[in-house]
């Protein structure tokens, strides 16, 4: 079954069959090398006056960095997540070295982070971002400094059949995906009172 | 001169090959059709729990939308930006309808974007995204509901050769791409003290 997006005019088919799954096969690794193709990625997009606020902490399966981010996943995400070949922290700069606040921070690491994720789409790898984490925790066990702030988790690996997840997860994994239709995100004039 | 990324391997070319302009040829026009696969590539990105907090108001050089957008633009933006073929105004829905604020608004949005600059640079366009802009004018200007926050402005068009631009704008558009280097972004344990 397809999961490519239904769209009312062809995309490019690296976004078109980008999606974040939950089913990682467990027995695939990565090595540095093959997320370097994503980080390039991720390091040439925009970001305001070029402040690129973005860094990432990356663990491998097994790997102590991997073993301290895996306790900080909450609920459900804790079943699946470990299965990925790697779990990386997006970490965000939100203020500068002097305490000033950068209110396009977060934008902009959203930006770095679909980069990386078109990337990794190109090289056959899939990832699903994960907000459900405590950031709080990966913070202190990451040491960051002051102005940045861990702000999700990304698993990337090699998608395996859903029918392998858990069968609550294996169902959501083959639901169909939605969006709001075009007409409710995009308008040409002013909102309606 | 290519302004192609210069990444130590390979990445997809639409990727390496995005940047953003402010030398747009003003005669070029778009249409909602031009616009349409990459507002639907914003529409299929991936968002927390699928809040898909993203509005786009689109306005195209002249009409009534375009023409209230550039008295907002600031400084030197006002140079350049109205030569785009469309102006777009990125919106986050930052708070629900109850006032719970989304406090992975301002991620996704930065999302959505990347794949709308994406998918326009897929087909041959170029986008620049920018910050300096008066965003409560834009709020007022086009009646944002509660919790609809306008963010920043996008630019849309066709290429123009750089040397069209006042002198100051055409050697910025002329100066090297520069971004930390790879190592100074990714790292594989924690920060050091």
């Amino acid at each position: 079954m397809s999961r490519a997006a239904v769209t009312s005019t062809p995309i490019n088919p690296v976004l078109a069959n980008r999606w974040s799954p939950r089913s990682y096969d467990a027995t695939k690794t990565l090595t540095k090398a093959d997320l370097n193709a994503s980080f390039e990625a991720a390091r040439w997009s925009p970001s305001a006056n070029n402040s690129q606020p973005w860094r990432f902490i990356v663990g491998f399966r097994g790997d102590e960095t991997f073993n301290k981010i895996v306790p900080t996943l909450a609920g459900w995400n804790s079943a699946w997540m470990p299965n990925a070949s790697a779990i990386i922290v997006a970490v965000a700069q939100t203020a500068g070295a002097d305490g000033t606040p950068n209110h396009y921070a977060l934008y902009d690491l959203g930006q770095s982070v679909a980069h990386f994720s078109v990337q990794a789409q190109t090289d056959g790898l899939y990832v699903h971002q994960v907000a459900g984490t405590d950031v709080e925790a990966l913070k202190e066990a990451f040491n960051l400094p002051a102005g940045y702030e861990a702000f999700l988790t990304i698993a990337v690996g090699k998608l395996a059949p859903a029918d392998d997840l858990p069968e609550a997860l294996a169902e959501r994994e083959k639901a169909p995906r939605v969006r709001h239709e075009l007409a409710e995100i995009v308008r040409y004039d002013a909102f309606e009172d």
